[in-house]
């Protein structure tokens, strides 16, 4: 595996999250990077000012970088700087939806006659592992239908509202405020956000090109809180829907807009700043893929993933699927169940007696095992009580421990039922 | 891209799917399958019976073949029809995940030493891409955890208790009945099938070696209608969950058990036999990707993956990431909005008189557009009412030529939204 240099255009959030994740890895050296400021103040440490140019062309035109990252954005001077570095023999690495929606096909046709690659993971739903996956090992289908969330700030706006029972409006103010919607919101909330990633997402899933032009496009500023109010009562979410289909093989039905998502699909239950693709064809069936949808790091992930590949296959010639190798895992100590750390929940059942909870809480205390709920449920004919309890987080011995000592002590006739709680919130 | 030559051992569910799929793929050619016995009927269409042997040794023995594909299961003689294959200079795809769990790390071994790739996608979690995801695109991060649905069958039968209140024992023998589980169904509803999923799962996830042994495993046949019941009010649901988390370089955390999952997590709404993964990792933070874990197509779409990325791979020396590269898509037409079909929320202000949902009724059917719900949301001070209506699948030219003749007709006062409903159920 040779050791690849890369030249960035730009270092601004995500880069910068690109940035610091290729520190760690030895076989790519970034080389150069295009910024508009050399001197502004940037999160980065032990920032080598070296390595910085106001000059992009010089970098694109610059002999012995093999790729170019470009993660400046919007339409020009990215196009001019890409098609110089692919005409300069580079490959290319982008996260540029817009620049892909509208001048996608003529970029891609050109990398094509100069046998390079241009790669844009982080184009389209940030983090989610989305192209890569679509391109290789579910390349066995014919998919016909992409439905999705793509729009982070809107999902974060359509969730609020819902769970706040709140306006548009006022929703809009607050993400506004935290940095989740921008002053002017109009690319997210209208759905040109949307509609940008839908174009490449569609015409690469689809196998047919997409034109931006002919997406169908409607925004969230209508939705009203009585509306989503009225989807819950039917079973419904709404959510800012990307929606391609092949209705048939010569026509393609392709749009963003608000939708009424039942509530028995996974994307009604993806929430706030969450993106989600489910993709329907053949042989698979249907799979949703769900993740963080921008970010410096989430977005990271995808452009650092895309350079990562590029590295394995760089001056590979007689080794097959680099990257499927076997990974030479190293050991590692496997836990004893005894002592994880978990929280319990605990069916008990205990003589309805008075003060019996109140024992049981001193004997958990006496542990060091928190109860987080603790619930009586009814008296039975016999006199006894159903008591149901979740812990905060102990050790498996610990709370084996405590069982054991309840019982001696008669303070529970039986134990129902121990099931672990997942830490997840 | 050079043509590969197949050698299946095995022709059941699984078999038959990735058969029927590389039927349609030019560079792939299917030489010779190992079966049992010959005769037997098989819902293929058309089967050659010249390409069938009883005799798999001499597939793994042949010369002309590129990439042996197993998919009969179990340790032997899969293990020795591997390790020939391999030492006969072939490449591996498999779905075999008791043999992975319990010999992996000898036959990756075995494969590197050889120059050779294993690849198993089909082997976990059916036709969700994970593996090829994790090794490629996520190589930028490091995974701490895994949490995941790998087992249809106890999620049907959690789902179905959950659903109808039920007990395990019905649940179960309804399962049995419908062929969700197997006559012994131990493997599944004991965590086995989970548990040997896993242990390939978390090797190459976390990087570390994991052995089948070390996996605590708990099944779900003690769960019952009960814990359901107090699990929905606190607030979550029972799941069997194959865990495994990295909780020092040194030390990891694995194990197949019921657990109580949060309803704000991705993994409580995964239901009945949909399998899902979620990823928690650095930069990336957290992925899930879920999809149906087992059946003839799905997981022919993983196998089928497998086999095509290889013969993309497999004598390709000068050209970088061939599956890559623009498609050159073909062009397609898109539906203009006004042509699509679709089911439409409506929100109504109209007059509170009598008769005038009727008329709106009759004014929907003679346009050919059925009502799937109607309320009446309550009467205003100004004697107007809140109709809420949602209608069956129509053209949107159609609903709007309604909207247009019922404010025409004076039906109603004021349109106050119109929003599409996903046609999902």
């Amino acid at each position: 595996m040779s050791k690849i240099k890369i030249g960035m255009i730009g270092l601004g959030t995500v880069a910068s999250g690109v940035f610091k994740t290729l520190q760690d890895f030895d076989n790519i050296e970034i080389v150069k990077i295009a910024v508009r400021d050399i001197n502004k103040p940037r999160n980065i440490e032990n920032l080598d000012k070296n390595l910085l140019t106001t000059d992009a062309m010089s970098i694109v035109n610059d002999k012995s970088i093999d790729v170019i990252v470009e993660l400046i954005g919007g339409v020009e001077p990215a196009k001019t700087l890409i098609t110089t570095a692919i005409l300069n023999g580079k490959h290319v690495v982008t996260a540029n939806k817009e620049l892909l929606a509208k001048h996608g096909e003529e970029l891609f046709d050109l990398a094509e006659k100069n046998n390079k690659v241009i790669l844009y993971e982080g184009a389209i739903a940030g983090g989610i592992p989305l192209i890569m996956p679509i391109k290789t090992i579910l390349a066995a289908n014919k998919i016909s239908k992409i439905e999705a969330i793509l729009n982070g700030t809107t999902n974060y706006i359509l969730t609020n509202m819902d769970m706040k029972h709140a306006s548009y409006d006022d929703v809009l103010k607050e993400a506004q405020n935290l940095g989740y919607a921008e002053a002017d919101p109009t690319a997210d909330v209208e759905g040109f956000d949307a509609a940008y990633k839908l174009a490449t997402l569609a015409t690469i899933s689809l196998n047919k090109r997409i034109k931006i032009n002919d997406i169908y496009r409607e925004g969230i500023s209508k939705v009203t809180a009585d509306d989503i109010k009225y989807a819950n009562e039917l079973g419904y979410k709404i959510k800012l829907i990307a929606h391609a289909e092949l209705t048939d093989e010569n026509t393609a039905d392709v749009r963003v807009h608000p939708m009424f998502v039942s509530k028995s699909t996974t994307l009604a239950h993806i929430d706030y700043v969450t993106n989600a693709v489910t993709i329907t064809g053949f042989p698979i069936g249907q799979v949703t893929l769900s993740g963080p949808g921008a970010g410096e790091f989430p977005t990271a992930s995808s452009v650092a993933g895309d350079i990562i590949v590029l590295s394995h296959e760089i001056g590979t010639t007689d080794y097959i699927l680099p990257m499927m190798r076997c990974n030479h895992s190293s050991s590692v100590k496997v836990t004893n169940i005894l002592d994880t750390v978990n929280k319990y929940y605990l069916s008990l059942t205990v003589s309805n007696k008075v003060g019996v909870i109140g024992k049981l809480g001193l004997i958990c205390a006496d542990k060091g095992i928190s109860l987080a709920s603790v619930l009586q449920k009814g008296v039975s004919d016999d006199n006894t009580a159903n008591i149901i309890i979740i812990t905060e987080l102990c050790k498996e011995k610990d709370i084996l421990e405590v069982i054991d000592l309840l019982q001696k002590e008669g303070c529970i006739n039986k134990l129902n039922s121990m099931i672990r709680v997942a830490n997840d919130v």
